[in-house]
């Protein structure tokens, strides 16, 4: 990893530009240059460059011309028209790898093991007009970089242009995960609305979607040989992701250098899945829920059944066996132990085979996470998993810290590798007040909401050991879905999910004031793109960096 | 005005069905009804149907075709198919006006003293299939029916029905005010945006749009004779509106039974003006701007200039010229003292006066609220030209309560007339954070998220007497700008402005629980007709009534 303590020095010096994530190595210059109306990137030092890599030039190259992103200061640039007009031009970027391996493609290199996956890069844009230059060890890298390039132009009057140049960026991730995760069960998202999203993502690169797919409310994924859980247990017909839409964003996300880690949530939340088969759930919409559940409707999986277990083993399987990523998420969060100290059915399991629940679903993790692995796939799970029961895990085991960060510290002290995901900082839906029904004044759980900056000024590894630091592979933003939709997807995610993808690649210690001005050019940027992200400021707010910081 | 108490007896008998606001006397049966192929909306009872009217019975028409709403329930309407074919068929509804008088437009009526406006009306819709009526006293009443009458339907496969005839309704609101502000100056809002907000309004009974039009950050108002204050102050050549915008907007407002009661508040929130009158404003962008406004920039009138007064009476006058309201708000909210103490010219100002501030402010006010009388219009002002200023008001003026409903009382004790808008119930910008740039982990002034359900069970006449409750003509929702766009405008205002429209009209005391499964429907069918409203709660339970409650 590269040191952190770069990034506050550079960005005195270049307060304002779009870059995001900053660089960890971000050396600029104060010389205008735009780029040539014939510009283009060169694949010459990429042997046989593979289609996605083709792709994300081609997108590159687009964005150059269609942005049209105007600088954010008061005259939007008119008062550089002039050192705009008689600027070097800029003909070419040249990508070049520096493998002696086979060059493989982005959405191969997308999916790799989590700790293995290679993203760095180096970035030089001569000030001469003389050609720019992008090099990496690996394709996922060059696609970083171009990421990167993408970012440091402005338009006027047609003309692409930066008054930084020279550049000199060297580039790195300093954490290898950085999600964000999408609950598609309590309102269902269409294929466009994903797609979009991750579009998103890939400009801040982060590289994992959590797909927290289906819940106790509806089941949208087709699943083969489970069929009959979506065609029960889906909103309506037309609300599901079948094989091919999976297919379909998997191949999307993967080109755009994005793991799809999905997730079926057991043994809770999976009320739903009684629909087609009420013989695998424990209080199915049992009442009053708030005594069988953290919401409503309650049901859980028989965990102590032997038949739940193999249908559930086969389930996860299956639903794995449609997604690339080396990842898939067993849930294991929020499980109700009155649920099933109701059910006679699972009482009389346990008897009969002498366990108490922990031992039970101790059983049916092994057999979960023992599917999963036999299709190659590491088991990840909520934080209950490692704090709350006795279950073994995998050494290999992936824990989602969700309740508080301040749970951190006991996963790691258990030897687990962890990823953030804490309520307190990155949950994007508190703030919203309650939802739940007859609830006169109630507020969210999670009150208050979770601004950019308080997610920006976490610290991965607060009270952790040097070694435990280590077990921190990253983290990310989580949108449940309880009062979202298509409707406010963009500006409940944007551009606030950007901050942990810049906290997370750039490393902690960032000033939020200094972070301000390069995220509402990732926002009016975003905005360009077609993503409608929320307002950060009043506009004149925007076009003047600083003035309305609090000692302003 | 109509008994409160009929509403939470009729809502048990009528928990589902999308009216909204819940009409003062609202009977209905158990049998399906459907709504003929053929059927239309009959003007023979309205001589000389103006135009606007017309326009409505079309649009009412349009909707009853392209709202293809289905009803809230797990199937959607399936197990009603064999009811619904069944069912007797409404081939009109018949519109009738009883007065004398010269009918007028709806558009007259909206924008009458709001004292005086007549909307109730009859509606009757018999179970039998023969002609549905609609009866009031005024267009505008007619024009409140209609609305009603386009709630009533769902649909399944492509048949517009109603499983609840006979409807016997006796409608009419409980407050004369009720509105929705809306600031376009923090950040700008195209005038479509604006349009189908006033569409979304008119839906729910809306009858005012608080047009909050121009504040210290931005200046879009082209006011003839002043049009150097847009030119310089909007935030582009293209972030203005010009008084043929304002003339569609308002026209499309009164239409809608919508009067716009625009304001540009002074002497505060005015720095903008610099930027073509420098000579008029005192702690121009003064830093730190803290000591000098609520929110940057810096920025106030210079009230105790007889030049600046002039300018400013004449400004108002030329502004509320542009609208055919009977109000117009002069603001007065948030002024600071130091910007004064520390402006040169208003210290000279006022000794060669011989007056103190508040006599100063007394003399701008009595002048800027003098030329609006010239022209009569009657002046609104924010709660502090009443409780914290020394200023004469005239009796008719009204008082926009925002900083605390605590304030109400005090208010009502001084005898002015009041507008519900306080921050604690009413504010639609609250919880998203703090927008102040370097503050890191700064939530919004006015957390939390205030909720649709706070703002339902407001009390307006909370500690007030019979006579001080006399007094409170109604309330309102408000957004802020800071934090919102056109991107996130309809999920941060709708449903949740439905529940200050339908408290106002239907009186409080409206119960959450059974209010929801109805605020459900509004959003669903604001979604039919392209408004995004935001998820109240998952689609599992918007399609469960009650199944999500606390208790459920």
């Amino acid at each position: 990893m590269l040191p952190f303590i770069a990034i506050s020095v550079l960005l005195a010096i270049t307060p304002a530009y779009a870059v995001w994530p900053i660089p960890r190595q971000y050396n600029v210059g104060s010389t205008p240059l735009r780029l040539s109306s014939s510009f283009s990137i060169k694949l010459s030092g990429v042997h046989n460059a593979p289609k996605d890599l083709l792709d994300a030039v081609a997108r590159t190259t687009a964005y150059l011309r269609t942005d049209k992103l105007q600088a954010l200061v008061p005259d939007r640039g008119a008062s550089s028209a002039k050192a705009i007009r008689s600027a070097k031009t800029l003909n070419s970027l040249s990508l070049s790898i520096s493998t002696n391996a086979k060059v493989r493609s982005i959405s191969d290199e997308a999916i790799e093991n989590i700790e293995s996956r290679v993203e760095g890069y180096t970035l030089t844009i001569p000030a001469d007009g003389s050609g720019a230059i992008l090099k990496a060890n690996s394709t996922l890298g060059l696609f970083r970089g171009l990421t990167t390039f993408g970012q440091l132009w402005y338009d006027w009057d047609g003309t692409t242009y930066s008054l930084e140049a020279p550049f000199d960026i060297v580039d790195a991730p300093a954490y290898p995960y950085r999600g964000l995760m999408l609950d598609t069960a309590r309102n269902y998202f269409p294929v466009s609305d994903i797609k979009r999203t991750l579009d998103a993502m890939s400009w801040v690169k982060i590289n994992t979607l959590h797909w927290h797919v289906v819940d106790s409310q509806s089941f949208p994924l087709v699943v083969p040989g489970f069929q009959e859980l979506s065609s029960k247990g889906a909103y309506s017909a037309s609300s599901v992701y079948t094989p091919a839409d999976v297919k379909e964003i998997v191949q999307y996300a993967a080109a755009r250098g994005i793991d799809v880690m999905a997730e079926i949530d057991t043994p809770g939340h999976t009320s739903i899945i009684a629909k087609a088969h009420p013989e695998h759930i424990a209080c199915f919409e049992a009442s009053p829920w708030a005594q069988f559940a953290n919401e409503p409707p309650a049901g859980q999986l028989r965990l102590a059944s032997p038949d739940t277990t193999k249908f559930t083993s086969a389930l996860i399987k299956s639903a794995a066996s449609l997604f690339p990523s080396k990842l898939f998420s067993t849930g294991g969060d929020e499980l109700n132990a009155n649920c099933y100290a109701k059910d006679a059915a699972t009482q009389k399991d346990l008897a009969s085979q002498g366990k108490t629940l922990e031992q039970a679903l101790d059983t049916f993790t092994q057999a979960t996470h023992g599917a999963l692995k036999e299709i190659g796939k590491r088991a990840v799970v909520w934080e209950e998993m490692v704090l709350e029961h006795q279950v073994k895990l995998a050494n290999d085991t992936l824990i989602l810290v969700w309740i508080s960060s301040d749970h951190v510290q006991a996963v790691a002290e258990k030897g687990f590798k962890l990823i953030h995901a804490a309520s307190d900082f990155f949950y994007l839906d508190c703030g919203g007040g309650g939802w739940v029904g007859q609830n006169v004044l109630g507020n969210s759980w999670c009150d208050p909401f979770k601004t950019w900056q308080k997610a920006y000024s976490f610290n991965p590894v607060a009270n952790l050991t040097a070694e435990q630091s280590a077990l921190v592979l990253g983290g990310q933003h989580l949108l449940w879905t309880e009062q979202s939709s298509p409707h406010n997807m963009d500006p409940v995610i944007w551009p606030r999910a950007a901050s942990s993808a810049e906290l997370f690649w750039s490393g902690p210690g960032g000033d939020v004031g200094k972070a301000l001005p390069r995220l509402h050019d990732v926002s009016f940027r975003f905005n360009q793109r077609g993503v409608k992200t929320i307002a950060l400021q009043p506009l004149w707010c925007a076009l003047r960096a600083g003035a309305c910081d609090l000692d302003a």
